[in-house]
């Protein structure tokens, strides 16, 4: 039997590009990955997770965590979570925005973005993303067959000149109506650890607003908050909640996973309509309710104080593996090496000096793997975007799961690997 | 704007038949439901995982069940999990079919039946079904545009005669190239009750090949055996994995939610290739890998024995609820009312007297309302299959969550509402 019974999906779903990555930290003993997006485990919340799980399970009550809930999610995280987010946005609780009946809790903000993705997108529709973006997502745009248009960024996020231009020729050439989106993970990026500036926020949602009537549709702002609790620098910045108007134009995604604990799934997002039902009735298919067990450990966390104290310990922790990272890089890294200082999340995003490739290919990452030293090759993290060349030369260092001894070790091995080849 | 940014997936999808009967359950106090799948609430091992969480977060190997995992699930959760199912199966553990390197866990079962549709089906496809069958699989199918063709059902599963019949009209009508599959809830079936007889699932698959030729591609039997360890009468049925000579055409799944606890949801499935592969990437954009927290609790609920010891507890507990609602039934509902006698799972199938209509406009939904008792009307489990017309005299009365003591009454008032409408 030649044939294949794969649909299209199926057939053309790639393989992500980091699954070789993960296979070879594992395989290598020795290795230090600086690649891996995992969080730092000792500080995982283990001994606050047993005393809430313990007390949690106890009697009559400890049946309903172990029962089916609904679709949507708790009721009482649900509300809880609303009222978080319009609080970090100094908004009033009863504003639009904010209700709880647009909140949905998922098996991650991984499994919102895929659910999102499904109920927006046709293949060959078409999606703007942050150049570079968040791979997975990249993956999951793939999967799909669509196609991904990247906005150049700056310092403060997109570059809103370039996102008209974008939209501008999108217009002349007739794609508006497939374009439903901009994606931006505008919390400490991933990759870069950009924050998006609140006014760019506002500027771009005007501009998306203004190319929607030849689209024929709306066109969406997809934030993705995944860092922004994670933020070890400076002050939070509004989401593009606050300036949505109408508050039916800003889809906001998020998850308490990585401030607690990555074993923990539990994404969440507010939706606007008709998002928002449609997403409830295919996550009714996915899977009709996220595990209600994790569910109420978050919400008893929240509630009990333990969470906020956790995400405090954690912002110290990163703060003091960033600032390691950065003058280790400081260091070890020959000159012409850029990188951007973060505020937040869980990278550092670097750029070497021109002709220096950075792909899985390059002669650098070769270097780097005999030095037992891993990190992304900066070109993974751009979309398939006709209109321009992947760039090459940059690279996504991880100091999430790393030790500081290793975060240390790992930059000095890095910069001997760039001595070889420079 | 009045045009939709909403994809074809997204405004196809149709709001869930049940999601009406779940919200008239919470909001009709003293209302009695036998509509629901939930699972008996006073026996789940809510001490058991108190326990298991307790001892498994403690110290430094406490980290890891709060971490990421890998995408296929952990080794060892995958490893004893096939090893379980080849046992049960009477096979040796190094039988083809039963490798861990094909086995991957999921959040619930119904996640592996919603990836494994989209990496098999594209919209216009055909499933073969059985007829009736799963409804929230039916919901998979239609919001993925997908067709159904119900198999006539016998006392022990599929009508083999009908489903030839249906494969040479597929063939005839050049359909066959649009078929991949016959999805078979083969143990104690949702809706039915109906376990399939090892004899017919060897003669489907091998009919199923003998139309390959003609189809140009595989077509796999996927075997859902989402309630086989809730049996508690009879003996256990090899699976189809024993009859699959190639160890290529059958794919298994199930979940330990259903006999554990369904506020965990850890479903897995053993899948031949290429299908592990396309499953394994598109999970890896779900939301990379189940939640590993509760992957762990179940692998060491299977190790320490308090898996097996819970499962032996609630088949006699399901032994006694089923049977307490035959004996209501008998006493109860009137003459000329059948049903088929459950040997496991948590549904009684009720077929009601010629020209007595069960859906929800009928008179007998609306009588049954008033006298507080819903049920699962018969013709929301049947797939949209313009070859027959969707029978509408049947009912599924769930004995999972109701109290012994509402299954009593629950029948008797279903008695009642059938008098006044009768």
């Amino acid at each position: 039997m030649k044939g294949s019974a794969l649909s299209q999906l199926g057939q053309r779903t790639a393989e992500p590009p980091i699954s070789w990555l993960m296979a070879a930290a594992l395989e290598k003993p020795g290795l230090i990955s600086l690649a891996a997006g995992f969080t730092d485990n000792p500080s995982l919340p283990v001994a606050q997770t047993r005393e809430i799980v313990s007390s949690m399970l106890l009697g009559k009550t400890g049946q309903a965590p172990l029962q089916y809930g609904t679709t949507a999610g708790e009721e009482r995280l649900r509300r809880i979570t609303a009222r978080r987010l319009a609080k970090a946005d100094g908004q009033p609780a009863k504003a639009r925005a904010y209700q709880p009946d647009r909140m949905l809790i998922t098996h991650g903000s991984q499994q919102l973005l895929y659910i999102l993705t499904e109920i927006l997108f046709d293949p060959g529709d078409i999606v703007l993303v942050e150049d570079p973006s968040y791979f997975v997502y990249l993956g999951i745009m793939q999967s799909h067959g669509i196609f991904g248009r990247g906005i150049r960024m700056e310092e403060d996020g997109i570059d809103l000149a370039h996102l008209e231009e974008t939209l501008e020729s999108l217009k002349a050439t007739g794609d508006l109506k497939r374009l439903k989106a901009l994606y931006l993970v505008s919390y400490h990026s991933n990759p870069t650890g950009i924050t998006t500036a609140a006014a760019k926020k506002a500027k771009a949602l005007k501009l998306l607003r203004r190319y929607e009537k030849a689209a024929g549709h709306p066109i969406y702002l997809l934030e993705d908050c995944a860092y922004r609790e994670l933020r070890f620098a400076g002050e939070d910045t509004p989401s593009a909640l606050t300036m949505d108007r109408t508050a039916n134009r800003v889809i906001y995604t998020s998850t308490y996973s990585k401030p607690f604990a990555t074993g923990v799934r539990i994404g969440y997002g507010l939706l606007p309509e008709p998002l928002f039902t449609a997403a409830l009735r295919v996550k009714g298919n996915h899977d009709f309710g996220t595990t209600n067990l994790l569910q109420q450990l978050i919400t008893r966390a929240l509630t009990s104080g333990a969470y906020e104290m956790h995400v405090q310990k954690l912002r110290q922790r990163y703060a003091k593996k960033a600032s390691t990272m950065m003058s280790a890089i400081q260091r070890h890294l020959p000159e012409g090496v850029k990188w951007v200082q973060p505020a937040g999340g869980l990278y550092i995003w670097v750029r070497m000096p021109a002709r220096l490739k950075t792909d899985l290919k390059s002669k650098l990452f070769k270097a780097a793997l005999r030095q037992k030293i891993i990190y992304v090759p900066g070109n993974l993290c751009y979309a398939d975007d006709p209109t321009r060349r992947k760039p090459n030369r940059e690279m996504r260092l991880s100091f999430g799961s790393a030790s500081i001894k290793n975060i240390e070790e790992g930059i000095a091995r890095l910069g001997l690997a760039l001595k070889r080849v420079m």
